[in-house]
């Protein structure tokens, strides 16, 4: 069964690159991967938070948060 | 043809939970991973911070950084 991969992101130009490289690194033969772009998706803001992620751009997998890079604090979105 | 993905880290708690996560994520039909400790190959510190690395734990995918989550700063390990 595949697992659920979250990348959260602001559109910005690190979350750009970076949903590039996440694009094509990660395992999806394991992993569904849904993208979310905060700033045009406020409402998930919340999720984020309780899943542990602390900036933008952020991957959880599997409900664990991986901060990729950094583009924006999460403060700056809500 | 496979690319490569090098993991650098320094053995630090922050290291090791990222290096399951990515270890489990990565797609590994298309990246052959090498996974580098930083404090026991000194040596290798110059070549991470040729590909762009500035902190530990990092992925290098087929030559770009990519920031995971924060360990310690490349100039602690040197």
């Amino acid at each position: 069964m595949k697992s659920k991969a979250v990348f959260y992101h602001a559109g910005c130009p690190v979350c750009l690159d970076t949903e590039q490289q996440i694009a094509t690194a990660i395992d999806r033969n394991r992993y569904d991967v849904e993208i979310v772009h905060l700033g045009e998706a406020k409402g998930r803001v919340a999720e984020a938070e309780r899943a542990g992620v602390k900036s933008v751009p952020a991957l959880v997998l599997g409900g664990t948060p991986l901060h990729l890079n950094f583009g924006a604090p999460l403060s700056a979105l809500k």
